[in-house]
């Protein structure tokens, strides 16, 4: 098994991996992360007048996105043709789903948790000084398309 | 409470908060977060003859930390004075310590929640392909120390 | 005059100029910018229920000043204490006003007219899909506070 | 109207927009930018003896091009095939005109827009110790090739 | 010759070289770098228990090769497809080859000599407090195939 | 020998290394690096018109100055006071000196060579088209000042 590890090369040795010989597919990934606070700290968010935080969030996970290949050491640089950020507001957090999509001879998995670890992470900013208890959690892959490992779909966390 | 989120003025417009006021301050914090995967992957990892996939997780973290300010909208630039990254090999996953120090007008806490995340992403990145069902929880913050707020310190989740 | 020109040694070779004997100060610098687009696509701007693309283009302006040494070859790297991006809504456009802070060894003025200029492409990116004759004009430093040469403030054009 | 603003889904929220069905195709643009000075200080720049700032001003606008989907946070990242950025001399005055190209699925505006506006703060921050009054203005897009909606060419300000 | 200088256009002045109409096609580089050192300093690399300074100086150069249009003025921005650093142990230091390949209009040379360079560079950092002779030499081109100018093999320095 | 290698804490793990103890002081360092070509291309390169190649490479090598810690994993992030970046024509290639200074709790070494070795890179890459043979080479510390080990002073290779 260990030599199915991503990224080493026959002699056990890191390397980018060659994806020269791959085809260029169209290729897309969501994934998921939850940020869980407290009730009164999901309150408070819509009544800011003039700013919302999750819009800031939103951005922030669209930036990262395209910086992925900068942050995660092995991953390919890959020019996204979309990405989109949304949440869904639940009683004991907030809920995220990152869909990164691009053209490209490999997936685009690590773009969409980057994207949501990111924006995550950018809610966790704006709101610790109300609650020290926040955490992020349930940051996995909810959907892949493309490529030659075909369609996988994951059943969100209940 | 909506004026206590962090980042915004007295308006309720987002700007970086000014710290011109504050005390320059030996601070430092702690994030954990955790790499849940199957049994068979954890142990196929240190069998890899010449490669860690922990090293490059520790490394991309210990690189995330220093971008942070690049990554999370409003937070302020600090020279890092201390980054390190440590893992703990339990039964169903990989757990993540990041601590960042700094001498700074304001704290580390997102440096140290950043370079726990990069970690676990590239952690994910590598091993992605042994089992589709690998996710990252349980990232908080577990230690501060230094600044006006003083020392906050949470119990890992059992 | 020609050896006053900013960032040259005294061969009239390019550096970075050593700042290292200059005390360290509190330091502040506004700049100002304008875009100047059509009256009907100024009212489309608050009408979207979502979004609002000055929010957007807020957070680029800050984000972009802790960029300034990247983008500028010889300006030094600055730790910024506060970032600050205002709008006003005027008849003919909308006008911006960029404020960073610093305590260093010299000024804030690249900073403030970077997050400026950035923020102001980025009203441009947002909108140019409606009016093909958007300009930005009218970037230049409103007040620096701090240094050796003291307070400077310019009136507004009219 | 408010629903053709740029970068909004069809719910209003920001995205960076899908352009996975658009055709690549060669796409160019040219953008304009104007630094207003003193004729004392213009007189002062040839004279310098060995280092000429519109060059560092032509080298910061081109790499700054590179950068474009870094600092616009909604822009595509795209592999450009050229940028040059030119520059005229005038009575009061410096005029930029730079311009990217690519073979791309979305247009390079922002890119050449970018190039315009990072050269223009370099001439800015070279010059500004001679000229406390120096201004940008007339940033606007000159030229685009390429893409669904054609070419568009518009006359510069007199 | 002058006009044979590399990312010059016909009026003698710097830009990116148009590569807009040359053909996309697959190319790869090899470049080569010496780290010269003590034979004590070699001889302490791998004793050291849980790190080994060579992994990191791979991962180093690896993410390096993905800068280099950051770094490299007038490179073009390339979406490589792999990229690989090798190590070899001599008597008097330690030998790197870095290979880079792409799809693209024009070639990877600059991404290789940028990833040998940053991986010797991270060897002298992880080792200069052992050392203080360190040197890097031999930093040259080894092989680069594809493009119009076909391939080139230099035979290593003896 | 091996726990003298920097960046390793006792345990043998890579960290970045803690320097909050150390004092603040001023610190500088010069780097050397040499780009060996054929005589005939140095006689080419003032030949040209209207841009330097040295000039460029002053500005990669003063640049990349910056981006030091970025690129090498373990480095701190220093807020540079000062870079230059000298050059000198010798009969077989060209002489590089670079030299970075700050006011820091560790040392601009690295800073120094990063600057160095871009700058030799970018010679490298305006020149290549007209001698495959070129090369770096001599990239070693010539002199540091400040911090705890005092003055280190190197002379250079005949």
């Amino acid at each position: 098994m260990a030599e199915k590890l991503s990224h080493y090369n026959a002699a056990g040795e890191i390397a980018m991996v060659d994806v020269g010989d791959k085809p260029t597919t169209q290729r897309s990934a969501t994934a998921s992360a939850f940020v869980a606070m407290a009730a009164e700290v999901i309150a408070a968010l819509p009544s800011n007048k003039k700013g919302d935080p999750l819009q800031i969030a939103r951005i922030a996970g669209i930036m990262a996105a395209k910086k992925t290949a900068e942050l995660i050491p092995l991953c390919h640089q890959l020019p996204l043709s979309h990405v989109a950020v949304e949440f869904a507001m639940e009683p004991d957090g907030i809920r995220i789903s990152a869909t990164a999509s691009t053209s490209a001879q490999t997936g685009v998995e690590m773009e969409a948790m980057t994207a949501a670890t990111v924006a995550a992470l950018t809610i966790y900013d704006m709101t610790k000084a109300l609650d020290k208890a926040i955490e992020i959690r349930e940051v996995y892959l909810l959907e892949k398309t493309g490529g030659k490992s075909g369609t996988f779909r994951r059943e969100r966390a209940e």
